[in-house]
């Protein structure tokens, strides 16, 4: 296990994340096309329980997504190609006896190897070694080789190599009662004399997707001349090689697929597309070697290196190899979001929440790009947040929570607790704090790029209307002289409704209501940016006008945080009138109670009643802004905020939080990088095993938690250095914990790229040959200028 | 007629032209959408003949393509909206005579109003008013309202409202017999109870069309309650209303019509879509007043006002209003190119050739992210170049002279002489030259824009192919120590061979020659310009090395041009061995010459025995380059470049040009602009003629000439202005004709828009309010430096 490979052989039964994470190799690009367009409802089996994805099966056929869900060897038909000694069955390394096995996920270079030695019940033995990819620098292209070698015996062969449209959805326990086939047959064939071809198209969407295969055997580098023989059924279609094997001889099976969808552009019809690119198609050493260099190329942007380079280095490159297989320059010309699962399990059903906050920072600072094309499609879903907004009797545009193609609210209803067995009232629409997310997106993502034009078209639209949803939920209470916003969900899903209320949400939750102020604070900045052209035409267009302007400013002035006179930013109003929850008792009880809500449910208790959070919600603001910042937005609501105001509330809510989601690690390692660094280095290792361990015992194979992993990795990007965009400023104040002697990385601010070393003792940050303008560096308290091939170099101590 | 808007009425033949331009509106966005990815072979009748076109027709019907291609007073179906008193015949004026017809297009507010007054065969009279428009500000929604007044009766009425996917493309008479039925039938059906849906799919590309349509009658105001009856047919739905209406009294009938394809982004299905979106849409006075509104915004960026405001300035407002019915905003998020005949006409099936090259200059200094959305049509569709070049035995990638949806080639291989009913060879896709255009487009864009984003991600990448192919496509000559370009046209489509020669193609074309050059030089610029990440990933990814681009700089020091004693450029070598033509002898024998070639082909005769071109060849040089420009090419070369070199070739070229193409006369006006700007200003006039009088005699009915119309507003923006981009300097050397006393408009720069007049006496320039650094403005030889908010004013005497 270098820095660079996982490596998964034996059955060591520790290895259980580890067998899911390395699973994802090769869904990147195709899932992601899957995802987002088809996560949407299209069936229902239980009241509000949404039954989505589609195609997402059909892809993993190609990765080996189907593998790893399933028992590690079980492994009746790998990736569609298969073979069996004429007379014998198809493979099945179980059949006689599995007697080696080797997996290996290569993430420099993006491909995953696997060997195979087996006994059939001929006592025949086998050995197989497979490589394959999706392409990195083509998504249209994936490609697998099989080496096959005879040990102990010879004789005729056959292989079996296809394009299944008749996959399904199968990878979630809990939803495999609900309706899993997503894809219609539409046709199968043949491309000229030899290659096959599929199209099939999802059942709610319509999406179309083809495949054409080309399957070719090589011995000693030479072509086979193979018999042929196609299989076609209803959506699946195969090719059926027979040629004689000799004993100690290795063949090498070459499978190429070409992949289309009918959302691509620059095509007539994505079947034609894909024949005509299968006829095209080089051999497997040749998209190999392509593949190789996207991937340098992508990783000599995107890596973060450490020192020491132990376990910490290969787990945050796996994080960084998952953020790519879901948002490579591969999505640039498609309409897709991020899923919370990324493109690895069916968890969430691809649906798109507010996990964006924590993947986006890593992507706009390396490829702002991915990050524009992951904010456009918010931008196109807005008229649908005007529908929402007007549906629940406000203005502007409110995102919804959970959503999928056409951006529409996909919240569930109710959901399982399987603890229980009993279905629950879910009430996470509420959480309409991911309007303020994205705002918070999109204001990085202009900060770092001056990306005016993204600004100006999609960019201010989005946050005005945001800020128009946030102003009009927001009610004037004349008793307090301030503006309330209620009946809202935090991001701590453990508290939906006051104890023994009828109706569900909470009422002034300190996370929403100050970001709202922070939104209208951005869209009365806005507005003062925009050019005279652009301002007026979108004023015009979206009827805004300067008495509405000015309700936002003081709806900025005054809206409402409950304090207690100890400091405490209490979660909600009443809070703070919460019993305090028996930690101990329950521990003892229980030992593992990160879902206290689903132990609490099964008693007929709920959350709702005590001071006890699933995740991080107070503590985000932490998170989210500097001390600097958090101070100025008191300060404008005429609010006190004390040097302690942090470390007492940090200490306050670390304490009464059940680390119930993934994200909750991530906030607690960020809010406490700078006063504890031990224990803010500890939760970070903690986090980083989230999913290679699968911490939560048993989710990982329902999916990679992507906002997770991005997380470990922006507290290395941002927390450890102190980055901070400071209006024209980029800001440093490295704090490196003891464990990490240096961390390197390259980002990309404002038309440079800044190479950027911080140590204990020193930070360089060097900018390559570039057009841009020099930019004003800070490092703590002074401000350097830093033009294009120059250097800076700051002692730290 | 005022100078907005454009009056047909009674049946005046001199209009014929003004019928047929009338006739765009409303077809506009929903075309665009049909026009480019529909445009792609899909039936062949006669060999190389190719059947396009799609779901153009089905929208039309939206529009009133259909009435205007037919005979005017042919009305059988207006807009799929027609009516009958009960017992009578439906709607047909030619029954028992029309008494009055008036037809208007408002350019201002971009709307049709028709006035309709007729006699059926029972003397019944009724006048009908219509008012449509297809909406500027929602590309999804179309809008008609039809006033209904029973002048002499009283009685039962029924009204039907159809959704037709039945329709044919059938607008150009020589496609007649080519397969015109492009729509396959999917699904009828209902909204609701009351509103109608249909879904259609192109037949070869697969595109889904989905429309909804809501009908409703008003009486003073109020929805009258009617009977409702729905006829389906195959790939037909209909709404029938019946009511009855009383003698003197009016009733207004509204449908609404909302339209999604499967292309659409941000939605799940296409006909999910629609048919949401027709249960959300307001009533037609809301919908007719965003949309005007949206006009509003585009004419205040668009609008180039003329004193004195003659027809001149009607028939320019017309062209710009041509230029955004098919390239508004609305296509941003498309996956579109620009067709030669805009979205108005079926001729050359909506396919795309190098028409950009004279409209995107006006696109890109108003609409930036207009432009850059026509460049990425080409961008998606690099590899089919590349795929082209290796074809072709080249290097890089060589786009297509006429292509659809998948970027491939599909000029015709032989076309009709309607004259002789031969069909003869065509050998039009030598015209390589379309790839200098597509690098002139990028490069002006980045000039205009600065948007480095766009030029790193894209923009670079088909300027270093386009180069990679021209330098591949050049071959050594050592005996003249010169790089020759063999075997192609230049835009003088009348040269398509040495006379009695076997092969096809003509060698060292100067247009071809020195554009390639110059191609060469933006690749070397643009390698210094790319930061050194991005510069290093795209030399990696195209593995473009440091010999390549010394033999690039080789090729643009040594390029070949053939240029007699007098200094008069070579069309192409070979040119000037060619035989003077008869022009006085074939004038007085046929009068119209301007298709010399189709004349010369029925007496068996070719045009490339002489000295005669279709249009603008060399002098292509001295439209597209500056006098200093084209000097500086020259002398890169090692060629003398005198001060009369312009001055001759003009001079010799425009005498031996037929102006058979609608462009010719723009480059000829152009190259005139400073020499003799009264014969600029006659040219600019007719060429301002070419469609709304349909000059060619019938080619207007097949749809408007785009390039022209653009061609036309260029002019007044750039060549009367003097309007120049050299590096970091804007230009300005204004030279109005006598005819013209002022010119305003508004430009965007580089982050500023800027408001120009400019008047016989003087030059004034006002920056708006912007974020953006001060600008470096010329004026002849003075630079003056421009801040946003600032103002500078030149005495130009």
């Amino acid at each position: 296990m270098t820095n660079w490979t996982l490596v998964y052989n034996d059955f060591v039964p520790s290895q259980e994340g580890l067998r899911e994470v390395l699973c994802a190799l090769g869904n990147g690009y195709f899932c992601s096309r899957g995802a987002a367009p088809e996560a949407k409802a299209d069936n229902v089996h239980y009241p509000g329980t949404y039954v989505a994805g589609g195609y997402n099966r059909l892809i993993t056929k190609l990765g080996d997504h189907e593998v790893a869900n399933e028992d590690l060897v079980n492994l009746p038909n790998w990736l569609c190609l298969t073979f069996r000694p004429e007379g014998g069955d198809w493979f099945n390394p179980q059949a006689g006896g599995l007697l080696a096995y080797h997996q290996e996920l290569d993430l420099k270079r993006g491909v995953l190897t696997r060997r195979v030695r087996f006994r059939d019940k001929a006592d025949r033995e086998t050995t197989l070694t497979s490589r394959h990819l999706v392409h990195m620098g083509n998504h249209h292209l994936a490609a697998l080789e099989m080496s096959l070698t005879a040990e102990n015996w010879s004789g005729p062969v056959l292989v079996q190599s296809a394009l299944d449209g008749n996959v399904i959805n199968a990878g979630v326990e809990r939803y495999r009662e609900l309706s899993s086939s997503h894809l219609e047959p539409m046709e199968t064939g043949e491309v000229g004399a030899d290659w096959i071809y599929l199209r099939v198209q999802t059942n709610l969407s319509h999406i179309q997707v083809a495949q054409a295969a080309r399957t070719q055997i090589f011995r000693n580098g030479e072509p086979l001349i193979v018999a042929r023989n196609k299989i076609e059924e209803e959506g699946y279609v195969a090719d059926e090689l027979s040629f004689d094997l000799v004993r100690g001889e290795t063949v090498r099976i070459e499978k190429i697929v070409s992949l289309y969808t009918s959302r691509d552009h620059g095509i007539s019809e994505c079947g034609l597309a894909a024949r005509e690119a299968i006829l095209r198609v080089e051999c497997f050493d040749a998209i190999f070697n392509t593949h190789v260099q996207a991937w340098a190329r992508l990783w000599r942007r995107c890596d973060i290196v450490l020192e020491p380079a132990g376990r910490e280095q290969l787990i945050l490159r796996l994080h960084i190899f998952h953020l790519l297989q879901t948002t490579s320059p591969n999505i640039l010309d498609l309409d897709v979001g991020v899923p919370a699962r990324g493109l690895h399990g069916e968890a969430y059903r691809g649906h798109i929440f507010w996990d964006e906050l924590f993947i986006l920072p890593f992507l706009t600072l390396r490829l702002p790009d991915v990050t524009r094309t992951l904010l456009l499609y918010r931008f196109r879903r807005l008229n649908e947040a005007r529908w929402n907004a007007v549906q629940a009797g406000c203005r502007g545009a409110m995102f919804p929570w959970q959503s999928g193609s056409d951006g529409q609210e996909e919240s569930q209803l109710v959901h399982l607790n399987p603890r229980s067995g009993h279905w629950i009232e879910d009430n996470s629409s509420l959480q309409k704090h991911v309007n303020a997310a994205i705002v918070y997106n999109v204001w990085q993502y202009v900060q770092v790029t001056m990306d005016m034009d993204f600004l100006s078209l999609y960019g201010a639209e989005m946050i005005l209307e945001i800020a128009r949803f946030w102003a009009s939920a927001a009610s004037y209470n004349p008793k307090l002289e301030r503006y309330e916003i209620l009946r809202v969900m935090g991001p701590d899903e453990y508290h939906d409704r006051y104890p023994d209320a009828e109706e569900a949400g909470l009422n002034n939750n300190a996370y929403t209501n100050l970001m709202a102020v922070w939104v209208l604070c951005r869209a009365l900045d806005v507005l003062d940016i925009l050019d005279e052209e652009r301002r007026q035409s979108l004023c015009e267009r979206l009827d805004l006008g300067a008495e509405e302007i000015d309700h936002w400013e003081d709806v900025s002035r005054k809206m409402r945080l409950v304090i207690d006179d100890d400091g405490i930013i209490s979660q909600f109003e009443g809070y703070e009138d919460l019993d305090e929850f028996d930690w101990e008792g329950y521990r003892q009880k229980y030992g593992d109670i990160h879902r206290l809500d689903r132990i609490l449910e099964a008693e007929g208790d709920t959350p709702n009643c005590y001071k006890v959070s699933k995740q991080a919600d107070v503590l985000m603001l932490m998170y989210l802004f500097s001390s600097e910042e958090l101070s100025s937005l008191f300060e404008r609501l005429g609010y006190s905020f004390e040097h302690e105001t942090i470390s007492k509330n940090v200490d306050y809510y670390m304490k009464r939080t059940t680390q119930g989601s993934t994200l909750s690690r991530i906030v607690h390692s960020w809010v406490l990088a700078r006063s504890d660094r031990a224990r803010s280095w500890k939760l970070f290792c903690e986090a980083l095993e989230s999913d290679i361990a699968d911490i939560q015992g048993g989710t990982t194979s329902e999916g990679i938690h992507l906002g997770a992993m991005a997380g470990t990795v922006d507290i290395i990007q941002r927390a450890y250095t102190g980055l901070e965009m400071r209006e024209t400023t980029l800001h440093f104040n490295p704090c490196l914990p003891d464990e990490l002697k240096s961390v390197r990385q390259k980002i990309g601010y404002r038309g440079h790229w800044l190479d950027i070393e911080v140590t204990q003792d020193h930070l360089t940050i060097s900018a390559a040959k570039s057009w841009a303008s020099p930019v004003e560096i800070g490092v703590r308290d002074e401000v350097h200028i830093l033009a294009q091939s120059e250097s800076i170099t700051v002692q730290l101590r």
